[in-house]
Order: C-alpha cells, then structure tokens, then sequence
C-alpha cells in the first residue's frame, strides 16, 4: 500500500487518514484487504505508534475498516459509505502528550478486553431499569423539560444525595452543603478555579489520574506528587514537601485509588488530617470510586467533617457516564461561591438529568444496583489476583472492591513491546506513564479486573507461558 | 413583627430568613398573616431591598409563606413544613453584586408578569412534544444511557447541526467544525480559557450580557464596552479603541442583541469585519437569539465563511434551557483544540440530552417550533411596540422579531422607584444598569415582549394615567 504524507504539514493522524480513505476510493485497496500491521505502518512511514492507532480506530468508527481480533484491521465490504462520511476531525492532541487521542481509544469497539479502561462493562449496567425511569420521568416532569435549573442543583435530588451520603459514609449533611456538577470533572475543575491562584503549590498522588494534572496545569498551579504507598501517601516524602513548599491543597483519591486500586489506612488519614491542620491545606478528596466499597465511613470527609476537606462524588463509574452527574460537598459558604462560578461558567447540570437521578435514588434503585456492582467486583478482584499471582506478576495491594489493580511483571522493565503485543490481540491497556504525576515512564500497568477474560488473557499475561510456546 | 439581627455576623439574606421561620415557628407570626411590605422591612431593618426580596423569595420557594400579587407576603397555612425543611443556602452572592440573587429571583413564582426575563413563556414550549421525544429516545438509545459521549459532541447530532446551520445561515459546514457545549454559556467560557490570556484587551457590547462581562473578568482579561447603536457598535468609538489598544476579540450579539434587541445592519456587519481584518482580532459571535429570526443569512460568520468568526449558538432560547445543549462553530483545529479543553474539564454533554436533541431536529419538530415561535413573537412586538408607543416611552430600536425591546421613559431618570413599584404589582423588570459593560446606572429598561399582558400591564408603564388615578 503506497500512501503519500507530507511530514512537514502537520496533521499526521488525518493524513493518514485521507491516504487511506483515498486508496480506498481509488481502488488501490480493495475491500476486505488487509491493511498493513500498526508497528510495519508506523515504520515503513515513520510515524509514532499511537498515530497509525489512531487513524484506524477513526477509521473503524466511521466503518470504512473493521478489526478482526488478532487477525489485524480489513477495508470494509461497502466502500461506499465513503461518499456521505464527514471530514474527519483532527486527532492530535494540542499538548496532552497522546493522552487524548489515547482516551478516544477506549471508546472504540475493536477490542475484546478494554482492561486500561476506567469504567465498567456495559453488561453491568441496567439500562432496561434505567430506561424504565427515564420513561417515567419524562412523564411527570415536564417543567424540567424547558426551564433553566437550579444552579446549586435540583434540591430533591442534593435531599437524595444527602440521605445516601448519611448512609455510606456516615456524614450529616443540609442540602446546602451539596452542589451538583457535571461529572466529578466539572465539580474538580470548579474548585481548582476557585480555590487556587496561578503559582500556588499542589499535591497530587504519585501516580494518579492524569486529568487531574491536566486540570491543575491549566490553572497555572505548580503540581507536586507525592508517592502513593499501599496505605496511602508517603507520609515521610509529604513533610519533608511541607517542610519546603506553603501548599495549598492536596488532591487525593482516598478510596480504591486510581490507578493503584489502594485506599488510605485509618492510620493514614489520620496523619493526613493533621498534617493539612498543622500547614494549613486543604484536602480535596476525590472520591469517584468511593460508591464501589460497602464500608460505611472511613473517608476523609467523615473523620472531618467537612472543615479541612472538599468532598467530590459522581455516579459516573457505577451508574452512567453518560449522565454527567456528580458532586461536590463543602461548608455551605464555600458552596454558594462555586455555585455562583458554576452560574457564571456553565448555568447548571440539565435538569433532566438531576431529575432522572433523583428518583433512581429516591426508589432504591441505585442502593440495588451497587449492591450487584460491589458483589461481581469482589468476585472479579479475587479472580484476578489469583490470576496475576499465577502469572508471576507483582500486584502493588490487593484491594477487596474496587476496580482496578495496579501490576509490573519482573522481566518487563518497559511495557512498550508488551503494550503493542496486547493490541495486537485486541486487549487494551492503561500504561503506567499515563499516570505519573510527571509523565516519567514506569513498568507498571493499570488492570480494570472487572474487564478480565481469564481465559483471553492468559496467553497474553502468563510471559513464561507465551515464551514456551512461542 | 420583631426580628433580630445582627449587622455585623453578614450574610443578611440568611440571618433574615432564620428569624422569620423563627416568628412563625413560635407563632409570632401567625399562617395567613400578611409580612411587612419589602419597602417597610428593608428600612426598618437597615436591609437593602435585593435581601429583602431575597429572603422573601426563598422563603416562598420553600412553601413557607405565599405571594399575592398586589397584597404582598402571607405565611402559608401550613407551617408544619418548617421542621422538615432543609437549611437554606447563603443567597447572598459573593462578588457579583446582586446580581445573582436577582437572576434566582425570576425563577420564583410570585409574578404575574416576569417582563424582565430572557427566556419564553414557559406556555409557548411544547413540552408534551418533548416528552415524547424523550419516550422515544429512552426506547432506542440505551447505550447513551451509560456511556461517556463524544467530547465533539453526538456525530448525528452535529450533522443535523450543520444541515441547520446551512437552512438558517447558509453556512457550509463539516460536523468537525462544531462543538457541543452545555448551553452557550459553557462555549463562551471555553472559548474565552483558551483564545486569552490574563491582561488581553477584549471589547464588548455595551450595554450587553453582564455573565459576558463576569466570565470576562474571570479571566483576567480588560473588558472594554463599545456603544451599541441601532444599527450594531458604533463604528467611531470602536475605530478610536483600536487606535489605542490592541484588541484580541469582539465579543457580540448580531442578531437580536441582548439587552436592546436590534440587529446589525449589512452595513455595520461588513465594517466589523473589516476592522477585524485591518486589527486581526477575533470576532466572537454569540447568536443565542438567532433562531428567533426567519431570515436566512445576515450574520458575521456568513459573511465571512468562519476565518475570523467564532460562532456559538444554542437552543436554550428557543426550545428548552434545562437540556443544556449549545455549540460553537469554528475551524477544525481550533474545535479540536476546543474538544480537548472541554474533554479536560467537563469530558462531554450528556449524551442523552444530546441524542434527544439530535431527534428533535431530525424530525423537523424544531423547525415546526420554531415557526411557531417566530410567529408569536412577531405579533407580541406589534403589540409592545403600539402600547409603549402609546404610554408615552422611548423605544432604542423596533425588532420585527426577537424577544426583547430596550425602552425608557422621559420622565424617569432613575428607574429604582419604578422597579420596586412594578415588583409590588407582581412585575419583575430587568433594570438597564444589570447590562451596563460597566456597571453604570442607566435609565433603560429590557422588556421580554414574549411576557407582556397590555392589559395588566398598562396601569403600570402608562405613567401619565398613574398619576390621574392616584
């Protein structure tokens, strides 16, 4: 397949994706051809791995090629839906490294294990009960359909949160308390505005969800990380950053952490507390996963209440991504403030959406559904400890719920081959460099267990077992 | 009624709102008795008259004491309620003047006629339509009940998008070219994060939407207002601005302009767009009101095919303000570069909403609601313009659409009397000074034409006939 690029142009994942949308149209490559593997691709025209990645997965997505587990990626039968398909967008990530272009990745349906990916399979989502509510709502709430929202949020709904809150961590809340955001994203990104200067100092774990970096990056907010330990942060490595630095706040996942899958010892957070009252920070506890334990309490927020922490919650990782619906918790002052900026940047969450929220947690149906969630994931975490054990792989702490688990195997001292070889079988994964608060590389790999194929993932992960056979 | 407050503690709306549940809950105040007027209250109290108004307002919201148009405030029969009543939040905003609380304040119910609202009567949607379409989404759209979206926005979505664009505007479009955003509101936030810096010169209508000038100013950015005339900016004061500073965008209203509801001329546009070149700044066209006009064309971002234009729209004016769905039209660079910023800091509009309004516009329901609307709103400014005609005030600019005139009266050099004469009358009006790029007093006021019941409405502006009766 002979494909023209012009390097200097820029552009490089749209290039390539018109080259082969026009060998297509002009029959150089015919429909069920194979195309050329990613890694002879990338060589052959010296372009980066996630380049050529990217291209075929846009491609995939607007169904000009399809991927065929382990067989590689096919031009499909009716090229002409070519004609009607709409210009590309263009991929490359500004300055995000490929992070984005990366997370688009996870979105696409190539794949047969998405084990990097952040969020549950589709499978264990009742859509049919959610659909059921939506219904319902629909029919009896029409003025939500047409007027503007509160922008604290729809109060039934902070009543609802307020009352599940009360229930899973033990926290006596006033609705005034809580402001509903869209996805713990907009609720972190509201905070960070209006809590932080440009040149403050931070804290994030190291590693930790890159988006946070991103965010605090945005803000002009010089990041520190500080590493993570099994019990929490490295309680040593964080006073001697106070003893030199004035910090502002400290971001922090203290359940089922991302990427690690580890929660904060009662011991830890302790400390962490009186650390941020001695130094005066403010922990801002991002909690998106906190709803995957059955334990009541044992978060930051409960052991405060609610003077040095801002808690942050969402339903995105058990209920659904697609609602953009989380929020954040604070004393009442300090909520009226970020409604006023939530007012001033966005207005608020659409009121469907809260409406819908609040009557799947006034009826109990999210109480049922986490309790279905928390019960396969357990089974999915011994599964996939005893698998990985089996493999010879280290786990950084077996975590009882959540969903990820956080591994490096001895002999892979880089992930790049190994990372490549997985796409190759259709099984997607998190690199470890995706969540170093510095971007620095690392051996180790983000697992979501509740994405785990025993059975698939053997020949991939069990190296011993690959090496003899091959 | 004797309340206690005390001055120095602050937040005034909330210490008045606990010592009014205070009276009634130890029955100083008794169910059915009328409260002091807002006048009274406010000056025996030492409180200004937006916390009074306030507190009376959230009070109402809470079903603790009823409006009745023209009589004032009367405790509810029912104080039972009070136990189970959650605390309210500090309406008292943080540094935006008043002018939040007063945004909350047409959100109550307490009016007859909200005359100084921005948005339609809620009677004019069709929200049983809505909800059909809502019924018929939950039932074929189950994996956009779970799933993160498109950062872009719903592909179908964007391509029903630009078919709409190309029948109103005659604009070209590919589906790259548009984002989804919540609401313009979010696409004007975006927009401003990532095209300035902190310090950047920026101009602004004048007067024109103050959340415009607030989103500016949280920014960083140096806002200057440039007179808005009948026929668009006046092109003398904008040519002098650009002599003396360098000016990095325009943010502005072509069609329907908020607050004064005149459109740029063909004229004026051509100039705008000259200057933009001959000064390289960036027009930023916000035509959230643009679907009110059946005029094909006639905006900035036609006539210039999207080089120096940025073009964000919405249908929170037209269809529904809850679903939150809005969108910016730029070039396919800088909507990647947008996409990326809104992945980072919100990830994406729900897809439900989006899916639901992707529907709407496939099926022509929009087009049929819109034609609806138009139709209507060009009757209801015959209207408002023969009864301000007639009572005696002066009218900036006769739309033959759109939802807002912009009118003052001779003998009203301050409109504050005026304002809280119309409030006692159960008449919420947007006074001038709320649009002032600068915050200035004004004697103009903003009429919604859409809300305007001559009949009711004449004992009120006609100020000539007032002073006969009284």
């Amino acid at each position: 397949m002979e494909l023209t690029l012009d390097r200097s142009a820029g552009k490089p994942v749209e290039q390539l994706i018109q080259a082969i949308k026009d060998a297509i149209l002009q029959g150089r490559i015919k429909p069920g051809q194979r195309l050329p593997s990613i890694r002879k691709l990338s060589g052959s025209q010296g372009l980066s791995y996630y380049t050529v990645v990217s291209a075929y997965e846009r491609l995939e997505i607007n169904g000009l090629i399809s991927a065929s587990q382990g067989r590689g990626f096919f031009v499909e039968a009716q090229p002409a839906r070519l004609a009607s398909m709409p210009r590309l967008p263009v991929d490359e990530p500004v300055d995000n490294g490929n992070l984005n272009a990366f997370w688009r990745l996870f979105h696409g349906s190539a794949y047969s294990m998405k084990l990097g990916c952040g969020w549950l399979p589709p499978s264990w989502r009742d859509t049919q009960a959610l659909a059921r509510v939506i219904r319902r709502t629909a029919n009896f709430a029409h003025s939500t359909l047409i007027e503007y929202g509160d922008p604290l949020g729809h109060l039934p709904l902070r009543q609802n949160l307020a009352q599940h809150l009360l229930n899973t961590l033990g926290l006596t809340l006033q609705p005034d308390q809580i402001l509903t955001t869209l996805g713990a994203t907009q609720g972190l990104d509201l905070v960070i505005r209006h809590i932080l200067e440009p040149g403050d100092h931070v804290l994030v774990d190291d590693p930790c969800n890159s988006n946070l970096v991103q965010l605090l990056a945005l803000r002009g907010a010089v990041v520190i990380g500080i590493p993570r330990l099994p019990e929490g942060p490295d309680v040593i490595a964080l006073k001697d950053v106070l003893t030199r630095h004035r910090i502002k706040a400290f971001f922090i996942n203290s359940k089922f952490h991302n990427p690690t899958g580890a929660s904060l010892s009662p011991q830890n957070s302790f400390q962490m507390l009186q650390l941020a009252y001695q130094h005066d920070f403010t922990l801002v506890e991002d909690d998106v996963y906190g709803d995957l334990s059955n334990e009541q309490g044992n978060r930051l927020a409960t052991l405060d209440g609610m003077r040095k922490v801002i808690y942050i919650g969402s339903f995105s990782k058990t209920l659904s991504a697609s609602l953009r619906v989380g929020y954040v918790v604070a004393p009442t002052g300090l909520i009226a403030q970020l409604a006023d900026l939530k007012l001033l940047t966005s207005v608020a969450v659409p009121s469907f959406c809260e409406r819908f929220l609040s009557a799947i947690l006034s009826d109990g149906l999210y109480e049922r559904h986490l309790n279905i969630v928390q019960r396969k994931l357990r089974t999915s975490q011994a599964t996939a400890h005893a698998c990985f054990t089996r493999w010879g792989w280290e786990i950084f702490h077996q975590p009882d719920c959540g969903m990820f688990i956080w591994v490096r195997h001895p002999r892979l001292e880089s992930t790049d081959d190994f990372l490549e070889k997985a796409y190759r079988e259709g099984v997607l994964l998190a690199p470890g460099h995706l969540f170093s608060a510095d971007g620095r590389q690392s051996p180790w790999l983000r697992i979501n267990v509740a994405h785990l194929d025993a059975e698939k993932a053997e020949s991939l992960f069990n190296l011993d077992k690959t090496t003899t056979a091959s």
